[in-house]
Parts: C-alpha cells; sequence; structure tokens
C-alpha cells in the first residue's frame, strides 16, 4: 500500500484535491496557508474532518481576517472547542475580533476554570504585555534541587508552549528568578535552584507596559522569553520570542502604513471596505490640506496670470522640499521604532538632519540654478528657483525631523499621517516662498 | 566595605563618572549603549580596562558606525584580540565594516584557525543565510545515547552562544535531525538520539538563500534557530531568532527609508556626509522626475495665463493621486516584506487596490465637486476636478500597487525609490488631465 493510499485511510474524502490527513501531516503554519486558500465552505468541511488539537493550531497561525471569517463560520460549539484547544494568548486574540455576541456564545462554552483565565487575559489591553502574554509557564520553588526540579518539569512541560525558561517564585508568589533549561541540564543534580540563579539577570516588566517596548527588551538583552509580573511582582505569564517577532512586523507595517494615512492592521487580504474606511478619512484631511497650498497659489493668482511658466516651476521647488522631508522623516520614524525614546538623542536628531539638508538644498538649488540660466537665460528667475529651494528644503528637513517627535511628545502615535502634515506645509511654504519671490524680482 | 567600594578595587579610575568595573558590571547591550555615548578617548581608556571578554562582548552589541569608528582607534594588537573573543558571525560583521587594510592587518593578528575561519565566513555574501550565521554549533552523532550526548554537551556548551538546539550527523556530515535541549531533558537515558528525531521537523536552509528568506522561515515556523547547510547538506552553521530580530528592524528600515530615497542603512547615527552621499543622487532623480511634470505644466501655459486658478487647483489634484498611491504602496510594500513572494497573489493584490481606488476616487471627486460648485457656482470647473480626481486617483492606485511589483519583477528592491516614481507619475498624469479637461470645457 503507497503512502498516498495509507493517509487515506483516515479523512479520506478529497476537498479541493486534498485530504484532511495530509492537511493534518502539514506543519501548522503551513496547513494555515492551505486553508486560507480555499472557500469557505471548503474550509468548514476540513476544520469538521481534523482533530481539534490539529484544528486550533492550524487557525491559531492564519491571518486575523481569515481566522474570524472562518471562526464566524463554524457552529458554535465545535468552534469553542477550538478556541478552548488553542494557547490561552491565540485564544485572546481570536476572541477580541469577535463582535460580542458571538465572543460571549463562545465563552459560555468553555469550561469553566479556562473561561475565567480567557477573561482575565480579555481585560488586558491588546497593546500591552498583559494583552500579547502567554499564561502557560513553568513555575518552580526556589528551594527545589535540580533533580526535583527536572522530575516536575517532565510531568508538566507537555502542556506549555516552549518553555526554555523555567521561573522561580518565593513562598509569596513574587518572581525572585529564572533559570534556563540549559542550566538545569548542565547543572550538578544536588544543588539547589536559589544557587543556580544570578538576580542580576532578571528582567521583567509591568503588565500594563506597551507591547512595543517589550520587543525593545527582548531584542535589545537578545532574550528568548520576558516574564510578566503585576504590581506586587507576581508572575502573570511571558512573552516569547516568536510573539515579539509579529509585534515588530505589526509595528513596521504601522509605521509605513499610517504615515500615508493607510490602516495600521491593513493587508492586502483586508476586505475592500475595510480599507475604504481606514484611508478615505485621511484623504479627506489631505483634500483638505492641499485646498490649504492651492489657497497660498490663489493668492498669487496675478503673478502666475502674468508668468505662467510659473505655475510650472513652483511645483519643482514643493516636490523637492516634499522628497526633502519624507527622508527625514523615514529615518527619525524608525529610528523611534527601533529604540527607546531618549529626547536628548531625538532632538539630537533633527539637528542633525538641518546640517544634512543645508548640504542637499545647497546642492540641489546650485544645480537647479545653473540648469535654467542654461535653458532660459533669466538670472532673475533662475534666484528665485535656488532660494526659494533652501528655505523649502530646510523646513521640509525641520518638519519631516520634528513632526514626529511632536505627533511623541503629544502622546500620539509619531508616524499617524506624518507624510500628510509634511506635504501641506513643504507644499505652502514652497508655493509662497517661491511666487512671493518672483513677484518681487521678477514683476 | 559598600558594594560601591568594593566595585573600585579594580580598575578604580573614574572615566566620565564611572569605573570600568561599573561597565563590566551592565548587560553588555547596557554597556555598549554607555560607551556610544562616550567621547572617543574615554571609549579607548574604557576598552583598554575591561577584561577581553566583556571588551568584545559590549563593542559586539555596538551600533556599526560607532563600532567602526572605535576600532578604528584602538591599536591593532587589542582590535584582534578583541575580533577574536568575538562569536564568529560578530567578528565578521565588524570585518566587513572596515577597510580592507585594517581587515587584513588585523585578520593577520588572530590565530591561524580562527583567521581560517574567519575568512572563509568573509565570503559568503553579507546578505546571505551564510553571511549572518554562527558557525558555534553543537554538533552530536546520530548513534549517541541521551545521557552521551548529556555528558558530550557538558563538555563543549560553554563556548557556544545559545545552543537551544543540538544537531545530528550521520557518518559522512550531513544533517540528519535537530533534537532540541528541551527533548534531551526530558527523553529516557538509554534512548538514542537517532530515535528521538523526527525527520519531518527538519527545516535548513542553503548558504546562499537570501538572509530575509531566512528570517521568514523562523517566522513562519515559529524556531529559536535555522541550520545552514551546503549543496551536499553538510551543516555549516546557524541562524539564530536574535539574529532574526535585527534583519527583520534593518527589513523594515530599508524599506521605509529606500522608499523615499534615503540609504537603507542610515541611522540617526549616521555621520551627516554619510547621508548626504545616500540621499543626493535620489534627490537629483527627483528634480528631473518634478522637471517632467513641470514640462506637463508647461506646455498648458496658455491655459494657466488665461485662467490662473488652475493652477491652484491642479495641485488638488495631484496631490490627492499622490496620496491615494502612496497608501496602496505601503501596503504593498509591507505584503513583500512579511511574506514569501506569491506573484498570483500580488497581482490580485493590484486588482483590490484599483477597487479601493475606485471607491475613494469617487467619494473624494463628489466631495470636491460639491466643494468647487458651493464656492464658485462654476458647473464645468467642478466637472474638470471631478474627472481628472477620478481619472488620477486611478493612476495612483494603480502605479502605487504595481510599481513594488514591476520592481521586484525586474529584479530590482521593491521598495527603491518607489515613492518618487509614483509621485511624477501622479502629478504628470495629474497636470495633463486636470489642464487638458479645462482647456477644452472651460476656454
Amino acid at each position: 500500500m503507497s503512502v498516498k493510499e495509507e493517509m487515506h485511510i483516515k479523512g479520506d474524502e478529497l476537498i479541493d484535491g486534498l485530504t484532511a490527513a495530509e492537511l493534518e501531516a502539514q506543519h501548522p503554519a503551513d496547513a494555515a496557508e492551505t486553508i486560507e486558500g480555499l472557500d469557505m465552505s471548503d474550509q468548514v468541511k476540513f476544520v469538521k474532518q481534523l482533530p481539534i488539537k490539529d484544528a486550533a493550531e492550524s487557525i491559531a497561525e492564519m491571518e486575523s481576517n481569515d481566522q474570524i471569517a472562518l471562526i464566524q463560520n463554524l457552529n458554535r460549539g465545535l468552534a469553542a472547542r477550538i478556541v478552548n484547544q488553542m494557547s490561552p494568548d491565540d485564544a485572546t486574540d481570536l476572541l477580541e475580533g469577535l463582535d460580542e455576541v458571538l465572543r460571549q456564545a463562545l465563552l459560555q462554552r468553555v469550561p469553566a476554570e479556562e473561561r475565567a483565565e480567557l477573561k482575565t487575559l480579555l481585560t488586558f489591553g491588546p497593546d500591552t504585555a498583559g494583552g500579547v502574554m502567554n499564561t502557560e509557564v513553568v513555575i518552580l520553588d526556589q528551594d527545589l534541587h535540580v533533580d526535583e526540579a527536572i522530575t516536575k518539569l517532565r510531568q508538566e512541560v507537555e502542556d506549555k508552549e516552549i518553555p526554555y525558561y523555567a521561573y522561580l517564585t518565593d513562598a509569596k508568589d513574587r518572581l525572585v528568578g529564572v533559570v534556563s533549561l540549559r542550566e538545569l541540564l548542565l547543572a550538578k543534580r544536588g544543588v539547589r535552584l536559589k544557587d543556580l540563579v544570578k538576580t542580576q539577570n532578571l528582567i521583567s516588566v509591568g503588565y500594563n507596559i506597551d507591547k512595543e517596548e517589550v520587543a525593545h527588551h527582548i531584542a535589545k538583552y537578545n532574550l528568548l522569553a520576558l516574564p510578566v509580573v503585576d504590581f506586587g511582582n507576581r508572575l502573570l505569564g511571558v512573552v516569547t520570542v516568536d510573539d515579539v517577532i509579529d509585534i515588530i512586523h505589526e509595528e513596521a507595517s504601522e509605521d509605513m502604513q499610517t504615515m500615508v494615512g493607510a490602516g495600521a492592521d491593513e493587508t492586502t487580504d483586508s476586505p475592500v471596505i475595510f480599507s475604504v474606511k481606514k484611508r478615505i478619512p485621511w484623504l479627506i484631511i489631505n483634500v483638505a490640506n492641499s485646498a490649504i497650498a492651492a489657497y497660498v497659489v490663489h493668492l498669487f493668482d496675478d503673478t502666475i496670470a502674468a508668468m505662467a511658466i510659473l505655475a510650472a516651476l513652483m511645483h519643482i521647488v514643493s516636490n523637492q522640499a516634499g522628497n526633502t522631508g519624507q527622508q527625514a522623516l523615514a529615518v527619525m520614524i524608525r529610528q523611534l521604532a527601533m529604540e527607546k525614546f531618549d529626547r536628548k538623542k531625538a532632538w539630537f536628531a533633527v539637528f542633525r538632519e538641518i546640517k544634512i539638508g543645508l548640504i542637499n538644498s545647497g546642492l540641489i538649488s546650485m544645480l537647479v540654478l545653473l540648469a535654467i540660466i542654461a535653458f532660459t537665460g533669466d538670472f532673475k528667475l533662475a534666484a528665485c528657483m535656488g532660494i526659494a529651494l533652501v528655505i523649502d528644503m530646510l523646513v521640509g528637513a525641520l518638519a519631516g525631523s520634528s513632526i514626529p517627535l511632536i505627533l511623541k511628545e503629544i502622546g500620539r502615535d509619531p508616524a499617524q499621517a506624518s507624510s500628510i502634515f509634511l506635504t501641506t506645509i513643504t507644499d505652502a511654504i514652497g508655493f509662497w516662498s517661491f511666487l512671493g519671490l518672483a513677484g518681487i524680482l521678477l514683476l
């Protein structure tokens, strides 16, 4: 009997050319992609045939939108069993995406103990350490010997996700240390855990710390997991490095997308209407902003009517300053994303951008000045362009580098619509300086 | 004697208010930040006082620019001892940043065996799996029993960075499996390693695979490390999850920064002249591009001279289409960064952006149309704006979503200068469609 035939023994109905047994044999991350590629009716058929554990693992790996759509299409009994089988952090993420009615319906069907845990997890903000932590932690008493600890681990470890660390608590459940499995494996049998631990290595975070800061900690100290504690230093859970990779990815998408007024959580899989709702408010704000710049141009209608070429050239000034500002903006937003905020360092970076802006605007305005003299022979027009370029590119460097910091200082997301605000400033100042100078020097 | 006094016994000269012993007590990541904040002469003083191991660990955590500057300022004997003490992947990264003369001088001072290893690592492309892998791997014979393996591990493990996995090879050094320390810890003593291993779990990559793809693998399968093999499936090293976090961070910075023509590897710590060199070529390309759009405007000089308000309004059209395109661009670049490239899915995403563009351009052009009628009562002018907005916003949606794919298909970085190209297109088409329509309908 071939392997293929053998696999067909169990769950041998072909769905979209695949049996449930074949799907089950895939890594959950691959199975998730396979499921995402199917029609909803086939998705439901598959999930019904998979063992609950495999279904839960695969669904946990699916993209949020697809995951929610699938759960909505399953009967509630099965959906609740799947939620119950997921690790609590994945289950919480899923439940957070569902509407209130369905969430409560599923929670009612989960056994009381797990329900209580999920409800607690749901009270943490989704963007905090508490909201992303995993509660399946190995906790050991610091007075155990290494061999007792290993025996206890062997009993417990089956259920736990990736216990590369075990955490030590004192008699009052307070976190006092951490030992890695590596240290346990290499330690002498009779040693007590408390003697293995160097407390200086213990890094933990409060449950209400922003998840991006959690990511900074794990990245900076090269940790595999970071313990999360309450105000009494009691251990609540851990954030693991694989969750941090997701946080870093999300954070990068958020910054790049909100910078231009797209949704923080949009992907190419988002429903069209979801993206429209996220983007249209910013497009409207952008219209209002470009109306301001248009109004500046309108003030110079007479100048333009007298010399129409100015309308063409003013565009080069504003565009160039906009690009200069965006370069500063991009470097600044990445700086804020990758390191803990340091006010002094951040404002020093603004100063750095102004220096770059000075050099670049000098070089570019010289180039444009020469080009205009070469093409038109008009020294005054060239001077207007040159001066306006220096002014507006410096404004761009200053605005691009300081907008994220200003947004941060007033408690907003440093990236949000920053590119839209920047362009309004560089456009308005560019038009005003160039047309103003032209009005004085040329007419 | 207080802790403070005790620490002063060793290396008690105060440098910038801190003793070498205090610095030594910091986590290497914190010590790196402390060192970066000092004047170069103080940096050199500290490094001379630190034990070589601590100096190497701290310098490995410093930012690339600072690291290189410091090494250039140390005497070559000390610099070579530090390089030799670093883990080979960190040492390779550092050596790659140095000029050829200094690199060779340091390599000459490293013992022959380590020199040979570093030279081999330097032959791998810095953006490949081979270029980022760590060669300190625990390799076990698959015929060992669990207890023999643990004994061998205890002897070896001191030198190795984070050996949460041990790799199994056959008689010909070919990679045949992986066991985690967790599995070793939990397994029965007498079991043979080969019986612990499920080969289906073995995921490895070739040494010439792009490091971003390595990051995708580790992120997708939630791995702590990924083995790197040669064409004969012999184990060369591993890429660990902490390196992957750095890769993901770098990748996000690259995309956001190159999109607008800033340098891929710029940070707020980069020297001003470094940033100028990276940005000025793209600013020049941007001038040339905006000259194209300006030329389009110039074609309509007569139209603008006859009706100067058009110069103000055309700006709203181009700006709005630019913003629409940037929203599509951002979502698309993130898609390409986060998942393995799937041509069918990618072009489907372009189709999705066109649908979003249709809805958004309809809504925005309706809004602008009504506003213009309300302010000016000029139906024809309003119609010109409305139609030009729909045309240009659709062009923006199409260009923003397809530029990264076209760049990818021709083998370029999908983000590089994409925002600059996009703006050229939306500006030129916006000016042309609006001024063209105005010439026909209004004059």
